[in-house]
């Protein structure tokens, strides 16, 4: 399908179109996983923008990125959708250097009012001659409930600019949407269904006295009526935008005439579209949340078809937090629209008064963590590593300062499977080892988890837990002890080997190979990585070799830091997508590499090494 | 003046009490130098809120914090005031160590909704039996540009628990306020002075035939009336809060009538109260913006008292900019709320459709800079180091991976004079180091500032320029080239010494102490932070010893990276309040100190130094 070509296509074509590429995405999904409630909810949205506008000349800009498979279809990109997510392969979020219809990379949520404005302005300053450039940005309700997106449409609201944001109201994020926004958004789609389409203010007003007390669901008075006929998009005309919508996200020429309508219009223009997240797939209409991001399953059952494998720390978590919430009612739970990928969906099914989804906001989940912790409880923050990096500076300022007790359950922490650049969790230990007050541990295994947990629960200040996703391992009977500290696993000569959390079974493959070819190799697991053990620092002065494993960084990370001489960690650059194997396996970290590269270090170095590599 | 007397005194004494803080603030920060016209403008509010409420069973919880000085007085600290901002003195900010007083630490903008909504939370779990504690958020308009103020405000609008919002409505952040919501303020305090206060609905609707259209600032229709006389603070109201207001901030009574009203009240409310910034002080009411913070001053002329000395970074970064902005158009600069801070004030006057002033929305600043970069230009994003925090993912997610040249420039990096803990500048070496395709450059003086900010705008990629609120020493005449790397400013033997930035006076003098005592140590100034410089690696491995002096923190620094033998920078702790010369001092950065560790180290090791210190 040349997109080029839609444009000339009559209704009837377009709808079968979107029959087409709604099967396609079943089927191609089913085969190798990916997002897919976003994507089936957004066929009829994407068809009519690619209708109405002409990337690359104009550019759309997708919020969050995991709902742009359509829009790669219709840019050439069908071919390719069996290798999605896959290393080499397409990758399933927009990236400029992929496509020239991709105008700006997205992954983290909120970003693309922002991006946008800045090509707006860009495109401003540009000669006059050539025809204008649209500016739109596909913006989920789920995005509106981060502070960044808020920013984005405070400043583009008063810009003397041309930008649209169309509004694509699936009525959820990742979990169920949260907060004013949600309930604001409730009540525009309830006023637009009870006044009609048609209706002006003035009809309404002249109904006022009839219309006593409606009790559809979001609209609560007559004051509500009058407000949402006077004002359709209220909060979003306050915010400086022209409101147009609701419009049903799944009627081709309806969604065709609204765009050519606000195409017209100048300065920021919000268009307001009303979706299905799963729409044409009954399975995922009837529970979207279980088919956001899927791996492969079968169509007729919608069943997974790999069966659940060994339980992941993510599990461990999920039943721990939840065995120690019953006894210490302190314990609370906060998720910022990660519920099931963090592992809280059992915790907020037997404890709701103590579980907070606080929507797509990091910032706030911390900021509200250090309240309550201030307040005398035990918050307990579980996000993933990449989107802790929304939260930096509340950790340092609201939590660290004050040295407050909240317990970071870091999943996700480490490469990343299939996600890409933009949601690689190696940053966590460079970006949380030089807070002050901030312990920071890794566990190698599912006991090692509850081990640090529980000392988390007890320490007196601001506890960070990282883990991947990922096996948690064979659990070791290991004795809980008050301090969490290393672990030597084995005694050695000249070598020794540290490891940092889930290396550790790599680093004991390593171990045995140099052991089966005369060398005595000293094994340790950190644990700790900050701060960093003095009793460890002490042993290992004892040893002419330190080499260092960490799923992570290299630059700021553990090796660096304990000045290894040789750090086996990511070097400087944004790992692409790929299974965590093959992840491990390009950047030379499996055994195998690892063990080849310290056979060349012991034998061109008689020093230590002291310089890092960049 | 103690606190629990407030409550008995009658409101002319309240008024005199008024005059007399008024007086001793003026006085006493016109000896100090702190913030004056945000305090002078709250004066009172803080006496309505403290014979309200009372703390620290209530909790008040100050945004952004700098306000908070009669909050200070009026809680027994009234006789510290001739040490604030000094090192161990009073700090600028609510600290809950330093008076019970004080419920949570701010500096940082926008945090204290997210904070009391977790204190409010918290409370909700107490034992029932004792007196609820009333939980009180006082918020500037400027903090509410912030995203984070926006989830706080999103999360607490649907929670089911009792809090105060005080909206302290001076009409301007920092610099000016900008966007949509400062907008929104300004039509309600319009329409409220439209409609008079007591005017309901009804008879606003009434009178709608009659009114025409107002001309009225901030009130454009008929239907503006209409919508404040419905919902008079629509914004919040949509966002979940009971909206009561405006009220005149500088009216005891009124306030006093307003807080009881609101403290019966169940859910989350928002009181909107408008203050005058310098109120009091004719000078500061004149030109609030010259009087946020002030050094000493001169109580009848409103001058500083210090005479301008030589030039900091800040004005050479000034005058740069605005040279380079004739020749290149496509130059734009981006100030998050800190214009004349960053020194962007020249550039708004002459470029000031160049000019883009966010708010206090450092993650926007970051996106909106990654769009213009994606559409052209060359954003120059001018932000405190400490700001710069709130960004983080943005320059990894929106700039970094796409690879983008915005250009970071960086101020207020290193300890920072008299904010203490919250305003530090010491992260943005180990926060940014690790991020790939990103240049992180130190200038040692104003000379080089600008050959790296030519190179920065000639670079293809990211590139951040850290540098002080400092001097900027004398200018040499230091050769503009195209690659800005090391420069080894003496040669030596055995032991050399690594410069990062502004540490070159003090690695000078260092260097020539050792001189003096028999050791002929080298002398490099690294210039370059990341990547780390191959070339200056290889020099340095010709030496056994190797110190670096960096004005940032050790973990995740520079120092660290190289495997410095010793790394002089700031240990694993929040640098307090002081001078940035006593902060140097009281972590022995400062010269002699350095000398002595130096000696120390050559005396005891013969090898070099492998483990950090924590």
């Amino acid at each position: 399908m040349k997109k080029n070509n839609l444009k000339r296509l009559n209704l009837s074509t377009l709808e079968a179109l979107a029959e087409e590429i709604r099967e396609f995405l079943i089927k191609s999904i089913s085969d190798t996983g990916g997002h897919l409630a976003s994507n089936l909810g957004v066929v009829e949205l994407t068809l009519a923008l690619h209708t109405v506008f002409s990337t690359p000349h104009d550019k759309i800009i997708w919020d969050v990125g995991h709902q742009a498979y359509v829009h790669k279809i219709l840019t050439g990109r069908r071919g390719r959708f069996c290798e999605l997510r896959k290393m080499n392969g397409l990758s399933g979020f927009p990236k400029p250097h992929e496509s020239e219809h991709d105008a700006f990379g997205t992954g983290h949520s909120s970003t693309a009012i922002s991006a946008a404005l800045g090509l707006a302005i860009a495109r401003d300053t540009e000669e006059k001659s050539e025809r204008k450039k649209n500016i739109i940005a596909v913006v989920g309700d789920g995005s509106l409930t981060g502070g960044l997106a808020y920013e984005g449409l405070n400043n583009a609201g008063r810009a003397d600019t041309d930008l649209l944001v169309v509004l694509n109201d699936n009525q959820m994020s990742i979990s169920k949407n949260v907060g004013a926004v949600a309930r604001h958004l409730n009540a525009l789609r309830t006023a637009s269904a009870y006044l009609g389409a048609k209706e002006d203010v003035r009809s309404i007003l002249d109904k006022l006295p009839v219309l006593g007390a409606p009790i559809t669901r979001g609209i609560e008075s007559t004051k509500d009526i009058l407000k949402y006929a006077m004002l359709p998009g209220i909060l979003f005309e306050e915010m400086g935008f022209k409101y147009i919508g609701p419009v049903d996200g799944h009627d081709i020429p309806a969604l065709i005439t609204a765009l050519i309508r606000v195409r017209k219009f100048r300065g920021p223009v919000l268009l307001h579209v009303v979706t299905v997240k799963g729409k044409g797939y009954d399975i995922a209409e009837e529970s979207p949340r279980n088919y956001h991001g899927v791996g492969k399953f079968c169509i007729e059952t919608g069943l997974p078809e790999s069966q659940p494998g060994k339980p992941t720390f993510t599990d461990v978590f999920a039943k721990h937090i939840c065995k120690k919430a019953i006894r210490d009612s302190r314990i609370v739970a906060i998720t910022a629209a990660m519920r099931d990928g963090v592992g809280l969906s059992r915790f907020r099914e037997r404890f709701p008064n103590r579980f907070f989804d606080v929507g797509i906001a990091e910032g706030h989940a911390v900021t509200f963590a250090a309240g309550l912790a201030m307040g005398g409880l035990k918050p307990v923050v579980a996000v993933y590593s990449s989107f802790l990096q929304r939260a930096y500076d509340q950790i340092i300022h609201d939590v660290a300062i004050q040295n407050l007790p909240v317990i970071f359950a870091i999943d996700h922490a480490g490469v990343v499977a299939g996600d890409g650049e933009t949601h690689q969790g190696i940053y966590d230990i460079p970006f949380l080892s030089h807070i002050p007050n901030l312990t920071v541990l890794a566990p190698s295994d599912g006991n090692e988890l509850k081990e640090m947990f529980d000392f988390a629960l007890e320490h007196n200040g601001p506890v960070a837990i990282r883990y991947p996703k990922d096996t948690a391992g064979a659990e070791k009977n290991c004795e809980h002890s008050e301090k969490i500290s290393f672990i030597q696993l084995q005694d050695g000569k000249k070598i020794a080997i540290v490891s940092v959390g889930v290396m550790l079974e790599t680093a004991q493959a390593v171990a045995d190979k140099l052991l089966q070819n005369g060398f005595s190799p000293a094994l340790y697991s950190a644990r700790v990585i900050k701060p960093v053990c003095n009793e460890l620092l002490q042993q290992l002065s004892n040893y002419e070799y330190i080499f260092t494993l960490e799923d992570g960084a290299r630059i700021g990370g553990y090796g660096e830091r304990i000045h290894a001489t040789h750090a086996f960690a990511f070097p400087d650059t944004f790992p692409e997508t790929g299974t965590r194997k093959e992840l491990f396996a390009r950047y030379e970290l499996d055994a195998e590499n690892i063990y080849k590269k310290i056979l060349e270090v012991l034998k061109n170095g008689k020093q230590k090494k002291t310089q890092p590599a960049n």
